[in-house]
């Protein structure tokens, strides 16, 4: 039976909650604070939407899954890649600014939270697995890519894109270069240079003035928010939104975020559900793979099942607050890691810190440059480019390369969405094709050994009259065909052979399609003289084998070991 | 270089034809006649066809065939799964019966024989592999039974149904039970028994005469045509079309097809395409499939891509001559064969004996009833379903099993195109389901010897310090978190264990997902105090990792054997 303190975590951690947790928490939810507000407010223009909406999505998505999610340093909100989504998903129900859009997006939340409940009720948190590394590597780079063309108006003082797709911002910032503004240029340019200069520089420079790392990481870290700080400084007391024209973020309103059902009619549910579904894989992915790289680092553990009810959780309760879509923050989670936070506690106080922000704070950011943002946003998403583990599909494996190149392709061509599913598609596709063309090898005694090795990669002895074969593959529908096309040219063309050895160390299972191939085969070789056998066939395929007449209809042997095979087949 | 005698076979055998093959070849064309006419006038109205359209059809697949196809012996024309396959497609687009339906029906035929051909011309024969036995064998078994309830209107009398789905034909059946004829019950029963009686008794019966087996089997075999003449010769004697309504076959007209190109126009191929498609598949799936059991039977050899050929230039002959799709018949060609049929010079002599029915016999045919035509359509689908084969799926593997069942049901139910397709996807579904949770197996030291087994399989000794794991199945992304989990768990329950040794036998590829999971897993196991080791990793995939940093990323060793990597970890 399920305990409540399982289906709730909190109930099991809160427990033994000690003051020492509530010291450290307390530190990690404050530094946690000076990332969170510049990022939230940027994804929610980033998403289209007004800046509070990233506030009060943030404040809900952190209280609701500190309450049921099971990682202990996750931290969840608006994020660049999830904030795209929407932006993408919304866009094709009304446009982005009108109030309609803004609804659309929180239904979206909605629907995104209830995907996630659903897929842990039906225990299928297993629908993951379709994304390959390869996929969602090709999907997160490009995806940062389109988020980075995404800024480039902002940066350059210029209105915002009607059209979304990297062609259209592109088009648009070619027919809009008279309207380029140099004030904006220099702000956004030099917010940009300024947080490349505390990433690569000033850590190092604090370590060396004898500053701790863990205050030196806190203080890098926070960098954003200092950077937020000084726009708003020199923008307000230049009065650039005045002279010269610079976008600056304006009202936000003071309160708190009016919890509001918005009822979701079927036909919306219908048209929502497909990006929904896709979101809410991306979520699942984006947070579990952050949270489970932290916990394994505290020898702790995060459970999958209840990841997708923490997370299902808290884009409802995003939702509600009148936001939009949130997933586990790579940055933020980090940050919040690296602060030392012991629990979810952590996450409550930066809520709480959000809600401070929200109605005494909001006034300041009037003057908050849009320029200033995009230069945080252009930051994050350049981080989620990792060359290495790029090169690194492109050395090891060249059907991921493929898949990385179509997805990456597809997604700054047919957007976020469409390219995942080409993605997905894609890998499967060539799953099949490499498995429909499987390595068979023959092989040869290693020197006096029981081992059998490749006949081309080692100096081993064969039997001309034996072609011992291994296949490197299970024995199914797809591949039936070219293997017996493979076994019955090779046999053509050795006419000493007189036995064929399937050694079936590789093959873990044997379709009905494999069987009937293996039968024909049988007969078929028999009827030029040669014999089939079989070695090394596993325990589960032989249980199976035995239940039918295989074993009898066959001609030759089924050995246990290709030693014993080889010897007594040379024996003939 | 490719030889015109590759493109044309007949060049090829035709060089070396002797009076002796004609002797043969003409005893096997006379004999297939006796089966063909029967057999395609019958098809012809299964497919919702006048009946002349299955002669038109046939002389034109049996020319076009003999001159391209590779087979020797294969008897193409209408067969009962493609005219049911015909029927489902033509009656979305026209109401069987009319003159539009048969120019549809033809357009099917002329888009199907270009569908093959262009599987040839993009080599893509391999897409039959998609075909798996559990989803031909579900497809068919459904597909003969669905062809057996559409003659339940023609054996009980009543007119024909316009719903050609099984509950459509069941539906009319129960509204029209008061036009139930009993004398066409009389005719079409008798014939059925009939054919049963040849088949079961007769042979054995002339065998024990004395008559030899192959004139027996010849006799046998031209039972249809016995039951069409006595069924003609009755009918009219007693003149059973006017005073027992027996409704018969009706004129025919008796000249030759006018060859006639239909213009099929680029929305009628669209609409046509998905059809189109999934009857190349069958035919191309029917044909190669007797095709290549009677070739093997002479250890001769079908040329996939060349029946690719034969079979789409036989369909457009059967199209321009005003006929429907064709495929290579399994009754057909198996009399062609056991009759003696030496080349396709027996197909063309069939065809030409067609063309002398056609213009001299077809009068006599008025009298035919089509409850005599019905009970041969009945006899050919029940020898479709393979009581042997379906009962080894359940016996051998479950997925084939559920593959089966679900191709059944789905054909039965939604039609035989939908039926397939929902087959194919489902037995892609349950190939990756199946991968993503592999056989991972705890092994041990057989005896003395160096093969390591199965520990809850075979006596073998294991060290508590060393956990070897054999992972029967390649390692990417749809099996990497449950290999992952399933190491971490059984680490966490043995406290002992020191190393984890995976051994590598049946992994024949590792992805970059893979590659991911196994350093995470390297470094995880590490802060745990366990090593990671691997043996026997294939070569191919060892030039893989010898090409990233894996190799000096990782704190256990790779061994060659699993015997020395047991030998090595037990001594530490």
């Amino acid at each position: 039976m399920m305990a409540m303190k399982d289906l709730i975590p909190v109930l099991d951690w809160g427990r033994q909650y000690k003051a020492v947790d509530l010291r450290a928490d307390a530190i990690a939810g404050v530094v946690v604070l000076f990332i969170t507000i510049p990022q939230v407010v940027a994804y929610a223009f980033l998403a289209g939407l007004p800046p509070e909406t990233g506030l009060y999505a943030a404040i809900l998505a952190l209280l609701g899954y500190a309450a049921f999610g099971s990682s202990r340093t996750l931290a969840v909100g608006p994020t660049a890649i999830v904030a795209m989504m929407t932006l993408e998903a919304t866009s094709s129900f009304a446009d982005p600014g009108t109030r309609a859009y803004a609804v659309f997006a929180m239904k979206l939340g909605f629907v995104t939270g209830i995907t996630l409940l659903v897929l842990r009720a039906i225990n299928f948190g297993a629908v993951i697995n379709f994304l390959s590394h390869a996929v969602v590597t090709g999907f997160i780079s490009a995806a940062a890519i389109l988020i980075i063309v995404n800024q480039f108006p902002a940066i350059l003082g210029i209105g915002p894109s009607t059209d979304n797709s990297m062609f259209g911002i592109l088009g648009f910032l070619l027919k809009s270069t008279n309207h380029i503004n140099l004030v904006v240029i220099v702000i956004s340019m030099g917010t940009i240079a300024f947080l490349i200069c505390c990433r690569g520089y000033v850590e190092s420079l604090l370590l060396k003035l004898g500053v701790s790392e863990q205050i030196a990481g806190a203080l890098v870290k926070s960098a954003p928010m200092y950077a937020v700080v000084l726009g708003i400084i020199i923008t307000s007391s230049l009065q650039l939104d005045m002279t010269s024209n610079v976008p600056v973020v304006g009202n936000i309103p003071g309160h708190l975020p009016v919890l509001a059902w918005v009822p979701v009619t079927l036909p919306e549910v219908r048209a929502l559900l497909p990006s929904a579904l896709l979101i809410a894989m991306v979520v699942f992915m984006e947070s579990t793979s952050v949270g489970s790289a932290m916990a394994s680092r505290k020898r702790q553990k995060i459970e999958p099942n209840q990841e997708l009810v923490g997370l299902g959780l808290a884009n409802i309760g995003a939702s509600l607050a009148g936001g939009f879509p949130v997933a586990g923050s790579f940055a933020r989670t980090l940050v919040n890691f690296s602060s030392g936070a012991h629990t979810q506690v952590a996450s409550v106080i930066t809520a709480l810190l959000v809600i401070v922000t929200l109605v005494w704070f909001t006034p300041y950011f009037y003057y908050l440059p849009k320029g200033v943002l995009a230069a945080v946003i252009v930051i994050s998403a350049w981080q989620l480019i990792d060359v290495q583990v790029i090169r690194r599909i492109f050395v090891f494996n060249f059907t991921d390369a493929v898949t990385f190149s179509c997805t990456f392709v597809a997604v700054l061509i047919l957007g976020v969405e469409s390219g995942i599913l080409v993605g997905i598609i894609i890998s499967f596709v060539l799953l099949i094709r490499s498995s429909s063309r499987p390595d068979i090898i023959v092989v040869g005694r290693v020197g006096d050994t029981e081992h059998f090795r490749n006949v081309e990669r080692y100096k081993v002895t064969t039997i001309p009259e034996v072609l011992a074969l291994r296949i490197d593959q299970s024995v199914y529908f797809v591949n039936t065909r070219f293997i017996e096309n493979f076994i019955v040219a090779n046999v053509a063309d050795s006419p000493r052979v007189k036995h064929v050895l399937l050694i079936c160390t590789a093959t873990n299972f044997i379709d009905t399609s494999g069987l009937e191939m293996l039968e024909r085969l049988c007969d078929n070789l028999n009827e030029v003289g040669v014999t089939l056998h079989l070695a090394e066939v596993k325990s589960a395929i032989m249980d199976k084998l035995e239940q039918t007449d295989f074993c009898d209809h066959m001609r030759g042997e089924i050995y246990f070991t290709t030693d014993i095979a080889m010897k007594d087949l040379s024996g003939v």
